[in-house]
């Protein structure tokens, strides 16, 4: 198929290449309700600008957009360190924008840089993520992007995760190993990929030992949080009195779960056993120290980065891009909550 | 005295008024040699762009810059997450830069963020802060300016800050009117001002109710971190055995401390109180729980860009900005750690 050009666009508007090229670079001397229709007609038509174009905007704006969930999780916080440092070094800048777990301001904030320019986006995606629409168009309108952490399997970009089923199946097989029988998984929520693959490694990690897989031992938490951590600790052992362990989704869910033991003379680890996720540095100083999954945040950042950035260069030179996925390695932090 | 001109900037190097203008756009036709030889003579002669010309800036990128020490730091990761939702609420980009306590860095990222025209710009100074010609640049060219939590007092601009000095002194009284009499403080780097006047309040604390200030009490955090904490508050055991409290720069240098007495048992707060400043998360989890002074970042943020758009929208309309200053009230939140 013959590629979409201005003249097209033009054409098919009955104005001017030139108004219809003032209008996708956000001249201000172009009505609004033109570039609108500009805007409109480009992302219907699919249209994208041709590499030469690229490279004039590559050259203009030197930012690339974050978009995290939330920015006071030190996970997250740890992510932004990597990827603000690895820009520095380019001498690039990051905008950083928060999706408080809603895939309405995701997408709005979506728009919000590509109408900015920025040489390419990094994302990590709101819980609730349900259709890809607005990832994809920063896809068709070739601007270089970057998923990490949250990822949705259906886009065809680069990304950078751990093995989660991996890692939770390690994590999970760490407590059968100590002796635990009777293991609950306080979960994330229902939608995001990373939550499904702690939660099926957690599964296989009992199938493999030969352990029932109880429905009813299995929590979901929806804000995934200290709070969520702390009642389902108290409500499963109000009806699980013979509970030897606590598989949580992250450190946060699993200290509120410690908190709840510690308070009731529930002995951790010697009754039950407590493993988080993400290695938090809260784990290391609360009592008993948080047994955890090491999730490796600020290396994940400088990764993602350089993919944007190899991304980014390979359209500088007219060549072509095949997205790559990068699996960082986690490890188990051994530490008092468990017994071994 | 007449306001330097464009033309006066054109007479001087012999140039066009038009390739001075266009140069300090930054327009690519410009060459870069004439571009620096523009920007050198207009920063010499204290050149500052009209109000008009400052409209059209401000139109063209709803951006704003924020420089912070570190952003793993939960307090600053609080006043981002307060910089962004406001920022969104208004349609505008956050940019973030970690000057990593180097004002080195701070500099160069303040040039970065000129050149991008930014709208306005947030900072939190570096420790090692000793001249402050970089900012003095920023008011100069009349880029909208807010200092928070990290001040100088030297600079003319508005500031959101906490009043370090009464938090320190209510929180070392605490400690007194706990009945406890040889108070140790681990206090930040010698530079910033706000660890200048957390000292000064605890000084102040012990001269209100007449304890001799001892020297040999005072320890200095270089990197303000747990592994400080933990070696002051173990040589000053050493040292003196008879010390009944511990006023900590911050609460991460206080969870170091408590570590350290925790694992040789000396007793906290029975022997030997404790109290932190800035009420991380962790301090609520850790065992015995901090008593700390609530430092409220989130609220820091938001007020810090609310007298950033203030001050913007002055400029738009060509009236006068008079800075302001904002002190946040702080509180003392009553955990474990103390006797009180």
């Amino acid at each position: 198929m013959k590629p979409i050009t201005l003249k097209d666009l033009a054409l098919k508007l009955n104005i001017s290449v030139t108004t219809v090229s003032k209008a996708l670079k956000g001249y201000s001397d172009v009505s609004k309700s033109t570039r609108d229709a500009v805007f409109a007609l480009a992302e219907e038509m699919n249209y994208t600008p041709n590499s030469v174009a690229v490279n004039l905007r590559t050259r203009q704006t030197n930012t690339i957009g974050v978009i995290i969930p939330t920015i006071v999780h030190q996970f997250f916080s740890k992510v932004i360190d990597g990827i603000i440092e690895e820009a520095e070094k380019k001498g690039y800048l990051v905008i950083t924008l928060q999706s408080n777990e809603s895939v309405k301001l995701e997408k709005k904030q979506i728009d919000l840089l590509l109408n900015k320019r920025v040489d390419g986006i990094l994302i990590s995606l709101a819980n609730d993520q349900k259709e890809i629409k607005h990832l994809q168009k920063v896809i068709n309108k070739k601007t270089p992007l970057v998923l990490f952490d949250k990822i949705s399997k259906s886009l065809v970009c680069s990304k950078v995760v751990i093995n989660d089923r991996e890692a939770a199946y390690n994590a999970v097989t760490h407590l059968i190993q100590s002796g635990c029988k009777k293991i609950a998984h306080f979960r994330g929520p229902l939608n995001p990929q990373n939550s499904i693959d702690r939660y099926l490694g957690y599964r296989k990690a009992l199938e493999d030992n030969n352990i029932k897989f109880d429905k009813s031992l299995i929590y979901t938490c929806e804000d995934v949080s200290f709070e969520e951590g702390y009642k389902f600790a108290e409500d499963i052992y109000e009806k699980n009195k013979d509970i030897d362990a606590v598989f949580a989704i992250t450190d946060l869910v699993a200290v509120g779960a410690i908190a709840y033991f510690n308070e009731n003379n529930i002995a951790v680890p010697n009754q039950i056993s407590v493993i988080g996720f993400s290695n938090w540095f809260m784990s290391s100083v609360i009592s008993p120290s948080l047994t955890t999954v090491d999730q490796p945040g600020y290396k994940m950042g400088k990764k993602a980065l350089k993919l944007l950035f190899k991304e980014m260069n390979a359209q500088k030179k007219g060549k072509e891009f095949i997205p790559e996925t990068i699996v960082l390695p986690t490890k188990i932090i051994k530490r008092n909550s468990t017994l071994i």
